[in-house]
């Protein structure tokens, strides 16, 4: 890429409205897939969220584990078992979620955002009681999996208002001690609507909502809440795509302004969601 | 110019570093030349500023405002006299220039930032007594022309402090009530010295200080203040440099980090100086 | 005047109970007329500004400039038009106003505060977006003569609460860049509403509303807004007197406490309204 | 007494420099004598205060009590015993002291300013562990009277910070418990020098300083610390006089800018002193 | 008392959740009785008091004062005249009950306070305007018995702020400048509503609220506001008790969490009521 | 344990002056041992902690982690290797060392404070950038076992002031992206250096230093730093005790006013040793 430096100041010009509209405020990322497995990817996010940081955008980064947690079951010799999609999570399994999420995944990702001039902080829901959680009723039992009954935003604006970037591992507690294993993306959205973020955006490993799943190009850009419904009867959206899509509808009817189901796999995916005209992915609004 | 959203992408990032340099901190930009006159260039300066302003950086606007002057006194009948090339001033002429500066084009570029959503505020050396002059000493008499003889940052940083981009008229008040017109130059270089300032950007109308000055290719790109006068005495530096280059000599010898002649003739130069590995025209140090 | 020590403590005591009532609180003073041109008038008019700080009234200054508005239209040979008692305002014309009033006359008040040791700031409808104005619909045209559509006070407040007093010329932004002169009359009333005054004083050169216009002894002292309708319908409130008086109505139905018609012909006119039992000129409430 | 509105605007006007001088500043005034007895001179003096506070000037008031306490003694028929001109003050006679200052004249001072609306704070040297003192070393056994060893002036600065007036009785407390009753213009020399007073006012029963005894017509109306030895060698500071002198020249040497000896038999003699150029009395600096 | 320091570890445990649920909240004490004339008792109140202001419990101290003022009057050959078991008071007597409280009895307990540590600050009805009253009417004239007309708690809120424990005296200023003596119990629950207090504690010279008043173990520990009625009519309430009770009742209702009457009498009275689980006395709720 | 209420009172007011000496100051207690693996011992330092906290003491929670850490190796199929008494760190055993210290032990610690209605934050050295280190030098290599090159106190220091207590695990972050493992008992002795700690307590499992080792009643109550080396050279400190003693030197240098080895093994170690005359196990000054 030849690119001069008039185009250069163009371009950074051109990203003033994007800056602008964000500024003071806070976006919530679920980071999870393959940009958090792929060494390239992942450094492209933490450069786009030091840019953010540094034009004045907080970025809250909550963050998912599973290939990492799965790894290390497996080294402990423990076999996963799953039940309808979602593992079943004995005491032991709990326990080393609890270890990989935010004693191993969240603390690598503190020192990454560190060693780019960041300062992060690496949180988990226990922390300052940030995430409480009961056991999540199913039809199967699926062990300490939760279900949020409380989220106290506290920690991550004092952590904000400090000028740290809260790196968020969601696990609860329940009432008498237990550890809970909490969906990210669910996390993510009931975060964003409680510090009452302008954005939340889901890094996922697909292209975005497409009206074809086999043609990419049909993805559809933009999209309101009250329009979900039809989708789904249509079957437009289904599958994997519906606890998402059911979190940003959520984020968007509790007041978040903006949010996005974007495509990880891509380079500075965040920053081209925020800063250009056409973004990446699926936004609802 | 096609430039695809990865590579916006990119470029945003490579500007972080300076953007991390500059954050927080002061820049004083005297604004003059071409870039006040036309248009194309006067609107890139504003979205310059506007940039800086949005990612963190205070801009403190110093502006001359010849042509308009020898314009309004050319309508008013008066004959610009001019000695050792500066204009003299007399009593009525001195009032020309405030007006001028203070009223016309002054308030003109508070309008201009206001309408790019920057909230500008126009002052003058009278302003809550932040400039004081006495008269010029000078071989021949040059009427109201005046010499710095204190200058009281408070209300540009009161301004700073409050949100307020200051854009500054450089005359000054006199012990007994009489009004001084000042070198533009000058009173940024005291300004920023003053401040506190990262950095004294002075926009000219030339491409930078060049060992052979019929070639605009050998523009020095840095430079020490310590070789400056090596430079003069190899008469590198010469006529009409000799006072832009002392005032960014005395910049630099009063603490600010870095003082920059540009060509302001270049679209986004000052972007171009303040995020770009080249930079542009020559910068002290 | 031979006056005994003694004796002057006593007046001092007895100016305490005003004191106390305005302590603390904002007075807009429209400035203009003869108190403006006549040099012992204008000193006595800062030297009341200078107390009325000292003493802990907050007090913004909005001026006018008729006289020298129209003398600077004379030298460049511009003749002025008036329609209907209002000047009529070409785009040249408010290029004029805006260079006098927010370059010479305000910037020169500004320093004569600064000569009695109050940190004046200048400011025009234009700084900080303070006045948004659209074209002012009239029977006939008026060009650029603007009616106000918003007022903005953040800027006013903020150089209250710096300690700064603010002197402002009443141009304004229009929508699309453009300037517009806006009468300071009610630029003043507007001001004291927004800013919650407790006080506003138009200066004029008539002793104030008088029962039989001839006889200056009939001025009324005091009139509550509810009898204004009446005395416009009995011929009291006439001609050049009922735009002034609007003035204060408005300022009063809007929540300023007090709204005076002062003459300010008379040393120390301000003082004398503030501090005194009788107080001078007709006082709305 | 007949003075115009315009006399009396230019009265304020005269005052205006003094106002301005003392803005911000904190004025310790000792009262006592007979303008604490006479009811008329009582009203001038709490109306003073009432005006130096309105006008922004902090008012600390450090009194006396004489003939209070000698009435009460008197009337329990304990009988004064004095030594050296100075009162022996046994337990008894300190804890009747305590009750008079505290209890009886400062509530009464505090209630008579709360009347004129000035929110007056009744402090002791024993709140907030102000005054410090030992057994002062006479020749003669004194009992409870206190030689000051530390001063505090955290809870008067907190009182003058929360927008109260102090008012000091100048009881203190020593290392075991006990009471000490202390010189009152010794005290507000002290309060004077460690809160940085500008200004130390002792309000006396006489004319001032005078060259000739017998002729109040030769009052010395303003004297340098540095004088005071000759003075006192001529004989002109004498008996009574020289603890007062001696307080004015400690408060000059630790930073008080002016100590005065003023007449308070006359009315307003506070504002006399410090708002009219001759002042009253003897001012040291 | 032979007890090991794990024993004192685990007692100081076993008080924290009572520190916790007081943490930062305001307790007003009235204090009289024998807790003020026995040294021993004394002693410990001002421990108790220490305590809690260390563990960051906000202590108002409200005191009467009963025999001291008897003695005085006494002293002075005053007789005290007592209409329906209420002390008559002339002006005289108000005098001395003025400078009994908060010249004698106040500062002595800021002392106290002092002595140990503790920043008090003593004040009475009249500092700050604290308490208005106006006459108390009554069947029979009562002189300068008050009835309280208004509280404005901001001096007592100020002192808190700034780390100080008030002391109060409970003498108020009427409209014309007299003063009023104040029942302390009345006081002091009018100020723990004004003060938003979590708890009122009246401490007297009885065991509590007892079911037959000759048997001191048949004492209430608890107690709802809306039974008092049925204990009025029982008569288990009634003679001197009513006016407390009364008290209790109105703090209560006026948002005060728990009213408290405790045996003074008993060292360490506060202390055991406020962390031990049975209490002490009787609590309103 | 048979202590009535009384006695309950007095013991709380015998441990006031050390809640005085201690209140507002920060305490680091280095948390390991038997106090970790015992339940009751792990629950009675929770309630000491909550205490301290209550009564405005602050307390920095710096944990170990042996035992676990070995344990998880152990079920990971990894053999320790120790060298001279270290552990052999290699890559993936400093991963497992970050895991188990900052994901499990330290939020289960912040989860059994937050039960405890104590808001804890888990921090280990890479949040915040808070502990840097390089490679240990020692005679063997030793892995990733880490010598501390820079401790930055700000996150610790913005959590205090948030009101959170920060529980530490002491990894640390190398100069290029690389962790290290750091020994927790100097990381403590750092930390309380950097924040002007008033006092370090090490938990361990012996019952302090004894004259004569086999005689645990010759614990040397309290020792001056001064008398180290004498009792390094006759042998009383030596072994294992040696790092530990030169812990609590280092902390007394830098300004740290008392540093305590002191027994985990008894209940409540904690507060015997703040609260109680006697203390618990060894004190450096």
């Amino acid at each position: 890429m030849q690119i001069s430096n008039p185009e250069r100041a163009q371009i950074l010009i051109e990203a003033l409205p994007y800056i602008q509209q964000y500024h003071g405020r806070t976006v919530v990322i679920k980071y999870g897939g393959n940009a958090m497995i792929n060494e390239e990817l992942k450094q492209t996010v933490m450069s786009d969220i030091v840019l953010l940081e540094q034009v004045g955008i907080h970025v809250v980064l909550v963050h998912g584990g599973g290939p990492e947690i799965s790894d290390m079951l497996k080294r402990l010799g423990k076999e996963s078992r799953f039940v309808g999609g979602m593992r079943y999570t004995d005491e032991e399994t709990v326990e080393v979620v609890q270890m990989v999420l935010a004693g191993k995944i969240n603390k690598a990702l503190v020192q990454l955002l560190s060693q780019n001039n960041v300062r992060a902080l690496g949180l988990c829901g226990l922390d300052g009681g940030m995430i409480k959680a009961k056991k999540l009723e199913a039809e199967e039992d699926l062990g300490f999996v939760g279900d949020i009954t409380e989220i106290d935003p506290q920690i991550i604006q004092d952590a904000i208002d400090r000028g740290y970037t809260p790196v968020i591992s969601t696990v609860a507690g329940g009432e008498n001690g237990e550890v809970y294993n909490i969906n990210a993306d669910i996390a993510a959205a009931e975060i964003a609507a409680k510090l009452g973020a302008v954005k939340l955006i889901l890094m996922t490993d697909i292209v975005g909502l497409l009206r074809d799943r086999n043609d990419p190009s049909t993805v559809i850009p933009e999209i309101s809440v009250s329009e979900v419904p039809l989708l789904k009867s249509q079957g437009i959206i289904q599958g994997g795509m519906i606890p998402k899509v059911d979190c940003c509808v959520e984020a968007i009817r509790r007041g978040v302004e903006r949010a996005n189901i974007i495509d990880g796999r891509i380079n500075h995916s965040i920053l081209i969601e925020m800063f250009t005209d056409e973004g990446i992915g699926t936004m609802f609004h």
